[in-house]
């Protein structure tokens, strides 16, 4: 299943993608469940609701306006840093100094304020040179829980996958450096577009698919997730050691080579830039830089 | 004012501490709002309700159970690292290793997810060895944000102060350390005590108090918040560059030297232990570790 959050008629919704990708079908739910996107429908799932809410007409997608799938979470979203081989050797000397291209033993995890993803249609607004003059992308894989647990195992952390979705990991370098922990460079207002929709883990193998990205239509990202340091079950264990993971918590799983503070020299983005990721199986998150 | 969330005849309140401390008046709100505790105040300010609501019969102190003042924040609490000298040399060499006993350019901040705060009168839960045998305490004064704001300047960042509480940044040592980033090991379930109340800032100059902490009787950590390296106003600045802060938003502003693992030889908190914070104006959070 495709599961959109969306604006149509002005409110928003929640709805059924169709097998053709043409048309959405909204959910029968309420408007204060509506409103909380597909956290709504998560959450129910995970109480033991068992069956979806029925569906009304469907409505073409032309007409509709996605949004971030999960517009309003409960709390940040968790992040991996340094996930790719080659991410973090294009990387040694800056974010991960002192580390050379060595592999961690430990995956390194941060977080991202909910109010900072973005659906996408919406523009990620940069911050103005004198507040960050280094705002780079990050295409990743992201993860979103199902099953609520804690200490879960690597051997069944992936029951507790609901689906995937697509996250910008937009980032202040310069801010991320300066403060040494990184959640303020990555936490400014705009800063995670999300989308297209969440694909239920039924219909994606998220542990082996392919990530790209575009800065304007020049190919800058290009990985499999089968390369993650960390794969997917261990990063559920790593989250969920001693912390209970909630139904609708997203783990971003870290970035491929390419970045923008990756090349020589370094290239940031800049205002009008446009930045395409594509994730197979998922579809596309487009989003435009003002 | 001293606000105060709590337990009474079955249902969660919030109420008006006496000046006396022996009552409290609870606000006459309905139930939904009561259950976000003072947030729902806060929040209702924010919006420009200029009156708190009307308060009904006060109760003996002794007839309620205090919760965290903030039970169910919207986002991960904001939490300053290495922010008093004397705790920036005890750590040199561990937490703050490559770094000896140096004065950083910028704030470190972390965070801790929200569904880790727990009341006053709750205990710690230790995580067991296998997740964590370094379980250590941190005294901390935590703002609370009241005017929402986003490039907030030092000069008015004060008038962006609802109030300040107590939290015991509670952390495992090392989980802080393995990942780098120290979200997780700061995140564990019930890892952040927070009491006893909310004290306003019209009551209360946070930017002069004394934090004080005892385990099991023994005093460990004493230090006067004018030795923050950087100040609330710097602090309140930093978070909020490039990132809307909101009502109800907390900053943790950073604990004094005497921590466990500062001592020689570190002494982490076991089943039994209690610990006892006490911030001068603000008053007593005592948490039982099991």
């Amino acid at each position: 299943m495709r599961i959109a959050t969306y604006q149509y008629q002005g409110r928003r919704q929640v709805g059924l993608v169709s097998a053709d990708g043409q048309t959405v079908s909204p959910f029968q739910i309420e408007a204060p469940r509506a409103r909380r996107g597909a956290l709504s429908l998560i959450e129910a799932q995970a109480a033991g609701e068992s069956r979806l809410p029925a569906t009304g007409e469907a409505v073409p997608l032309s007409a509709i306006r996605l949004e971030a799938p999960l517009p309003m979470q409960r709390r940040n979203i968790f992040c991996v840093g340094r996930n790719y081989h080659a991410h973090a050797k294009e990387l040694s000397g800056s974010v991960f100094k002192n580390s050379a291209a060595k592999v961690d033993s430990w995956p390194i995890v941060f977080t991202k304020v909910p109010e900072c993803v973005i659906g996408p249609n919406d523009e990620v607004h940069l911050p103005g040179e004198a507040i960050s003059a280094q705002i780079d992308y990050e295409a990743e894989l992201a993860v979103v829980i199902g099953k609520p647990g804690r200490n879960i195992t690597r051997a069944s952390a992936m029951s507790h996958v609901y689906g995937y979705t697509i996250v910008n990991d937009v980032t202040a370098r310069d801010v991320q450096m300066r403060h040494q922990q990184w959640d303020l460079g990555k936490s400014f207002d705009t800063f995670c577009p999300m989308g297209p929709w969440i694909v239920t883990a039924d219909e994606l193998d998220g542990t082996d698919t392919r990530v790209r990205c575009w800065v304007n239509g020049e190919a800058r990202q290009d990985g499999q997730t089968t390369d993650l340091i960390f794969d997917i079950p261990t990063l559920i264990e790593t989250c969920s050691r001693g912390i209970t993971l909630n139904a609708g918590d997203v783990i971003a799983t870290g970035t491929p080579a390419g970045v923008g503070m990756g090349l020589t020299p370094p290239q940031y983005l800049k205002s009008g830039d446009v930045v395409r990721i594509e994730i197979d199986g998922l579809g596309v998150l487009e989003s435009r830089f003002v």
